[in-house]
C-alpha cells in the first residue's frame, strides 16, 4: 500500500523553513507499513498545488496534504483542494461556529480574514483541530483519500495521530517490525563492521543513522505476520547486543543523558563535575532529564586557568609545570571538585578544543579526563578527538559522562 | 528563471534523515535570482527516478539532484539518470583513476564497487570532487541542465559552490538583494507588529524565521539592478532597527554567544556565572565561542541546593527562608561568583524548570536572575517564561547572557 506527503509553503520551497513534518509523517507512514516512494513540497500557488495532488493521488492510496490552511491570502490549500477534485468551495457553518467560539473564549472577536479556516471543498469531511484554529479535512481524489492537515507541526501531529491513523491504520498490510538501538562510542563504520553477517543469519535488516556522536542501530523485520517479524528483530537485537556490548546506551526514546542517570540513581551514587573545555555541556546534558539533582549536585566550570585555582584549588604551579591540559591537572580538577561538593564521584574534562590553542605535543583534539571515586586512587584518561570545536566538545562531554556510567557501573576508570 | 530540487535517498522517503540538503540549495537559488516551485524526494528505485527527473527538467531551466552517487547496490542516480535521457552508461577512465589514486594515497586497494562511482551518463560533463570519493557530474535533459551531486552535504556544498553556482549564476536575473537581522527578546508576532508598515514605505518584503527562541526579520527587496535592490533593502534595515531597537543582536551570520562575547571583551569586561536550573547551558553556549575565556572565567553550575551554599556560600538559613528560587537566592549566587571568581560583573540564575516543582506561588517557569557588578548594588530580576523544560531553560540561558550584555554596554540591571 502506497502513500505520499505533500508539503505546501513558499517557506519550504524557498528554503526558509526545513520540513520536518514531511519526516515525520514518513517515519509513522513506514510504521503503520505503507510504502513512501516519494514526497513532494511545492509553494503557496494555486496552478503547482493542483498539479502535484492530482499527480500524487494517481499513483498512491494515502495523500497527506501539510500547510497552507492558515488565514491569509496566500494560503490556498483548501481552494485548489477543490479545483484538483473539480468541486465547489463551501464555507462549512459549524466550523465557522467553532472558530468564532474559540475566538470569543479569549475574550476575542474573530477577525474577518479568519472565516477563510472554515472553507473545504464540497465533499470534504471536516478533521476538528481541538489544539488550533484551522482545522483539516479529508477528501478523495483520483483512486486516493487525500487527508489536509495544518503546517504548525504540533496541530499536525495531534490531527494525525487522532484522526488519520484511525482512518488508515487499518489499510496497510502489518508485517513488519522495527527495533532502536542506541549507541555511543564507535564509528558507524566499526559498528557496521561488528554486525556483518546479522543480516543473512536472522533474515532481518539493519540500518544505521548517525545522530553525532551517536549511532542508531534499525532492526527491521518482515515476515507473515506482525508478531513474527517482531520475534525475528527482537532475536537479532540479541546478538546486536551481544556483539556491541556496552557501547549501546539505550532503545529508541532513550537518550544518553538519561542512560546515565539512571546507573548513576540505580547505585546511589552523587556526582560532581569539573569542566574546562567543554564549558558545561556534561551538566546541560545531565540536568536535561527532570529530576537529574537527585545525582548531580554540581558542575564547577573552571574556564580560565585562575578559576580552576581558585574555584577547584588546583596548584597554580601544577598548572605552570604540566599545562592545564594534563593528567595531573585533570587529577586535581576531579579531587577539587569532589572535595567542594561532597559527591561520591567526581569526573573532570579538560582539552583543547580549538580552533587555537594546540601543539605538537598537544594538538586540537587532545583531551584529559579525571575520575576521584569514593575509596579509589584518583585515575585520569586521554584521549585525541577528531573534528572541529564542537565536535570535540560534544565528544569529549559524552566520554565523562560515559566515564561516571561506566564507574557507577563498577568498571572503575575504564 | 526556474530551478527545481530533487534529492534521491531512501532513507528520506521513510523519513529516516531529515533533508537539509533540499533547504540549503533552495536557499542558495533563491539568493541567485531564481524561482523554486517545487522540491521533489524520491526512494533509490530507477522507475521512480526517471520519471522525477523527467518532469522536473520538463519544467525548470536548473535541476539541482542530491544523493545516490554511492558504491553500493542501491545508489542507482547515474544509472536513472543515463536511462531518463536515453543515454548509454559509460564507466569514465579517467574518474576511475581518479578514485584508484584516492585511494592509493591512504595505503590501500580501490574496492571493486567503488569502480561503480565512475559510472555516468554518456553525455554527462563530470564534476570535480576534491573533498570525497563520488564526483558528480552535468548533462542536458528536456528543457534544463541537471547537475547531479553526491548527497553527503560537506561534499554537496563543496561541488556546489565550486562548479554549479559558476555554470548557472549567470543565467538568473540578479536583481534582488536580502539581508537577515536577527532578534531575541520578543515573539514573531510581536516583531511583526512593530514592523508594521515597512513593506509599505520602503517597496521591501519581510519574512520571519523562527529558530527558538531567536526570530530572524528578512529584509527582501526587488527593484531594476541588484545595486537598487541592495540599497533598499539596507533603508529598509535602517528603519528596522531603529524600530525594534536593542532586541537586534546582529546580522546572518552572527550567534547570541558572538554579540554577548563582543560586548565583553570590548568592554574588558571579565564574567563570572552562577547557574541552577540552566545546568550550565549559558557557558556552555559562550564557550561555543573560541577564545571566550578572555572574558568568561568561570561557571558555577550548584544544581543542587548543598552546592549553592558549598561552592557559592549562599547561606543555607536563606535558602530555608525563601526557597531556591527566590530573589534572596539570586542576588547571593551572584555575589558568591563575583567573590570566588575574582570577576568584574557576575549573573545568575536560578529557577524552576518543570515539569515538577512547581506550586502556585512559584509556577513553572519561574526564574530568578541575580546581577552583581564591580562597583554597584546587586540587583535581582525575575520573569515568568512559557513553555516545557528545554524552552524554559533555553529563555533562561538567554536572558541571563542578555543581562549580561546590557550590563556591559551601560545598562546595568536592565
Amino acid at each position: 500500500m502506497t502513500a505520499a506527503i505533500l508539503s505546501i509553503g513558499t517557506e519550504l520551497t524557498r528554503g526558509e523553513l526545513v520540513d520536518t513534518n514531511a519526516t515525520w509523517l514518513a517515519e509513522q507512514l513506514i510504521a503503520l507499513g505503507f510504502d513512501v516512494p516519494e514526497h513532494a513540497t511545492v509553494e503557496d500557488e494555486a496552478g503547482v498545488i493542483v498539479e502535484a495532488l492530482q499527480r500524487l493521488a494517481a499513483r498512491a492510496k494515502v495523500v497527506i496534504v501539510t500547510g497552507g490552511l492558515g488565514p491569509t491570502s496566500d494560503d490556498l490549500t483548501a481552494a485548489a483542494a477543490a479545483q484538483a477534485g473539480a468541486q465547489a468551495l463551501v464555507r462549512d457553518p459549524v466550523v465557522l461556529d467553532v472558530i468564532k467560539k474559540k475566538y470569543a473564549s479569549f475574550g476575542r472577536v474573530m477577525p474577518e480574514e479568519n472565516a477563510k479556516q472554515a472553507d473545504r471543498p464540497e465533499k470534504a469531511t471536516v478533521i476538528p483541530n481541538p489544539v488550533g484554529t484551522a482545522p483539516g479535512f479529508a477528501m478523495p481524489l483520483g483512486n486516493a483519500t487525500c487527508y489536509f492537515m495544518p503546517g504548525v507541526p504540533r496541530e499536525m501531529r495531534h490531527l494525525f495521530r487522532e484522526t488519520v491513523v484511525p482512518a488508515i491504520a487499518g489499510q496497510a498490510e502489518r508485517n513488519t517490525h522495527q527495533l532502536h538501538l542506541r549507541t555511543f562510542g564507535r564509528t558507524e563504520s566499526r559498528v557496521a563492521g561488528l554486525l556483518q553477517g546479522v543480516e543473512e543469519e536472522f533474515g532481518v535488516t539493519l540500518g544505521y543513522r548517525a545522530s553525532f556522536p551517536e549511532i542508531e542501530v534499525k532492526i527491521h523485520a518482515r515476515a507473515a505476520t506482525e508478531a513474527d517479524a517482531e520475534r525475528m528483530a527482537r532475536e537479532a537485537a540479541g546478538a546486536v547486543r551481544q556483539r556491541l556490548g556496552d557501547c549501546i546506551f539505550g532503545e529508541r526514546e532513550d537518550t544518553f543523558p538519561d542512560a546515565v542517570g539512571r546507573a548513576l540513581r540505580d547505585k546511589g551514587i552523587t556526582l560532581a563535575l569539573a569542566e574546562s573545555c567543554t564549558g558545561g555541556m556534561a551538566a546541560t546534558m545531565l540536568t536535561s532529564v527532570p529530576g537529574s539533582s537527585d545525582y548531580l549536585l554540581l558542575s564547577a566550570v573552571a574556564y580560565a586557568n585562575s578559576a580552576k585555582s581558585r574555584m577547584l584549588g588546583v596548584n597554580p604551579e601544577v598548572i605552570r609545570a604540566h599545562g592545564a591540559v594534563s593528567a595531573e591537572v585533570a587529577a586535581e580538577m576531579a579531587e577539587g571538585a569532589r572535595r567542594i561538593s561532597g559527591a561520591s564521584l567526581a569526573v573532570s574534562i579538560t582539552g583543547i578544543a580549538g580552533p587555537g590553542g594546540g601543539s605538537e605535543d598537544k594538538p586540537v583534539g587532545t583531551v584529559w579526563f579525571g575520575l576521584a571515586a569514593e575509596g579509589h586512587p584518583t585515575v585520569t584518561r586521554h584521549r585525541l578527538f577528531p573534528g572541529e570545536r564542537d565536535q570535540i566538545r560534544t565528544l569529549a562531554a559524552y566520554t565523562a559522562l560515559r566515564l561516571a556510567m561506566r564507574s557507577a557501573l563498577g568498571h572503575v576508570g575504564d
